[in-house]
């Protein structure tokens, strides 16, 4: 018998029928005798549809109001499951976030979850009862509803199951697991068994979608074996575990990409100490978040400066760079969205040597012009023209002998 | 200066256009320099897809998951105004039933209030805030969520506007007031300035929607100035008031249908003790409402028994009485549910003789002939085949002077 957390997306969620299959889901573990606790988003396109009212009566709207809207579409959802499943006769009762209570700080739209007050649902389960809570959601400091922000019922899961000291947290979506490469552009991807919580938040934080990066974060710091699954699908899925759960390690897990960055140039800027923090800091406070960053090597006196931003802020980047124009002193800016980010993520890269002058030589091999690199300890991102990241993709798949046979 | 409470109903917060049209309504009365408390409803069709969905997945849905998805609409619309207020420069905040909290026992779906704290609320107006609350819904002994039923926000408006002893109570809605009858079939239908609460709560219970029957109960009890007005036209409405405000008082205020009934005659039952229990009992235990009742006298030992019910009802007082047949031992049952149910309302009716009388002579003289009659101090209803409404309810209008010049 395991005490396990199920997680269900919109899609998952998303009309009346699909509410019958997760109760079915849902009954089935609680019949094979486990101690169970449900998380649920939102039907699919009704958070979309919330959100579009308020931005609609004001596209400054008070943070707090949208948070009192938005959170009801878990709410539904929540009752509608615990039907549900009584209707297939399990003992399922709804929680929305005040009711548990699932503490949060006051960053409306955006919080953090401080506490979850586990104790009451954990006699509700080991009475038989399962708990249907709505994810995404929680109560800040003056009881007024919080949101956690988009794709955050999978951080809900994730404390949950910490706060229940749950054995398992199933993070049910729509597709079966995590694949080594994206398989609608690569049709040898496969479906990996095991992955580490380091691959794992790598792979999120470059382009994989299939967990939002902060639930990684949670579940590495407080060790909650997450298993990401389909709901439609009744096929094993992919667990994300610790390192030392995984005996053979390969190079490279996973090669992810992301199609959203633009690449900012700054041509000849004088190479003095604080120069990259004439150009960072006023960055970052204007709220934009830098990726990579490189800075060649000076000559005369003058030095290019490269880094990278997501495309949608672009428009802020320039205006900056503009208003900093005198301050920084560069000659020139050139931008590029046609760009994409190609990442290889393995913790076999600690002990392999060569992982990099692999992914090099293919690249190079066809032809494929490298704008960008960045590392870190498990993970080389390189930057390319944005035509070649299919080729680019399919090439490393094969090169690190990820292919299905 | 004044305090208001005002409510708005489905249809006046039906769309976001309507919403701003609500804000501006508001931030007027803000503007004259009055302390405001908003109650609103869900937008119009949210609470039947709700409904709708909890029907689907189990018609024996439970109430307290029931109402935790159908409170939700009401907590959009809170949060939706208040974007809007702050949008034209209104201190607007919202508030779900539990954050008040409004308390209520634990009849879930048809829930009543128990109390509702408005210290705070109170505070709150006195700075210039206002509060923007979730009509239909409360929380339970529990903490869990409970709702009043169908058209509980005019209750929740009276509530509150009782807690925070406010000086009047404004209902806005998509007529402009109460009507002598129902002006889409008496052209000559004219609006009332003030009706008594009593006057109000009859014509409520037989047919007239204007007003929540258990609203205008807690109005007339706690002595809340209601005003019923409309949300779209600029016109004054019509005020609900103690008897004693209004001088002149009309014979008959209003006149009232209601085409939902059914009628049932059990003939040649015995006419003997506790023969209308054998009957009635066994209804009132299957919770079915019985309105009007009458009993003929007795021929050879046996008398017909004629008694009304909503048409929805029909079925199961059917199963009923064929259950109980033994027991009550009647001859035949007769059902008919081509009946319209036709009523005059008036607090002059204690003073003015004759007023029943004028209604009998003013039908037979139009040929329609009554089929039961039922009366109370300041009411008659008479049953007449349905055909017959437009002509019995035109004729009475004319018969009791309530024609507009």
């Amino acid at each position: 018998m395991a005490r396990i957390v199920m997680k269900f997306g919109g899609t998952s969620v998303g009309d009346i029928d699909r509410i019958r299959n997760v109760a079915r889901r849902v009954k089935r573990e609680v019949d094979a005798g486990h101690e169970v606790a449900v998380v649920v988003s939102a039907m699919s396109g009704v958070t979309n549809q919330l959100v579009g009212y308020c931005e609609a009566l004001s596209p400054l709207y008070d943070a707090r109001e949208y948070d009192a809207v938005v959170a009801t579409g878990e709410q539904v959802t929540t009752g509608l499951l615990s039907i549900a499943l009584q209707a297939v006769g399990v003992n399922a009762r709804s929680f929305a976030g005040w009711q548990i209570p699932v503490r949060t700080d006051d960053a409306h739209g955006k919080a953090r979850i401080d506490s979850i007050e586990g104790a009451d649902l954990v006699l509700r389960m080991g009475r038989g009862e399962v708990p249907v809570v709505a994810g995404f959601q929680g109560v800040g400091p003056d009881d007024r509803v919080t949101t956690l922000g988009r794709g955050g019922s999978d951080t809900s899961a994730v404390a949950l199951a910490a706060a229940l000291r749950a054995d398992r947290c199933d993070i049910y979506t729509d597709v079966d697991g995590v694949y080594t490469t994206d398989p609608r552009i690569v049709a040898k991807a496969r479906k990996l068994n095991k992955i580490t919580y380091e691959e794992m938040l790598e792979l999120a934080s470059v382009g994989a979608k299939v967990l939002q990066t902060r639930s990684v974060e949670l579940a590495m710091k407080e060790k909650v074996r997450v298993q990401v699954l389909s709901s439609f699908a009744d096929v094993p899925g992919t667990m994300v575990v610790d390192e030392d759960e995984i005996v053979e390690k390969a190079m490279v897990a996973g090669i992810a990409y992301a199609r959203d960055e633009a690449k900012i140039t700054l041509r000849r800027v004088p190479d003095r100490p604080g120069i990259a923090a004439s150009v960072f800091v006023p960055l970052a406070e204007a709220n934009i978040n830098v990726d990579m960053i490189v800075q060649n090597i000076s000559a005369d006196g003058t030095t290019d400066l490269t880094f990278t931003v997501n495309r949608t802020d672009l428009p802020r980047v320039n205006a900056v760079l503009e208003e900093k124009a005198a301050a920084i002193g560069y000659a020139e800016v050139l931008t590029d969205s046609d760009v994409s980010k190609i990442s290889i993520v393995g913790v076999g890269m600690r002990s392999h040597t060569g992982v990099a002058s692999t992914m090099f030589r293919t690249l190079s091999e066809r032809g494929i012009n490298i704008q960008v690199i960045s590392t870190s300890e498990i993970k080389v991102s390189v930057l390319v023209a944005a035509e070649y990241t299919e080729l680019a993709v399919r090439a490393l798949h094969t090169a690190y002998g990820l292919d299905a046979v």
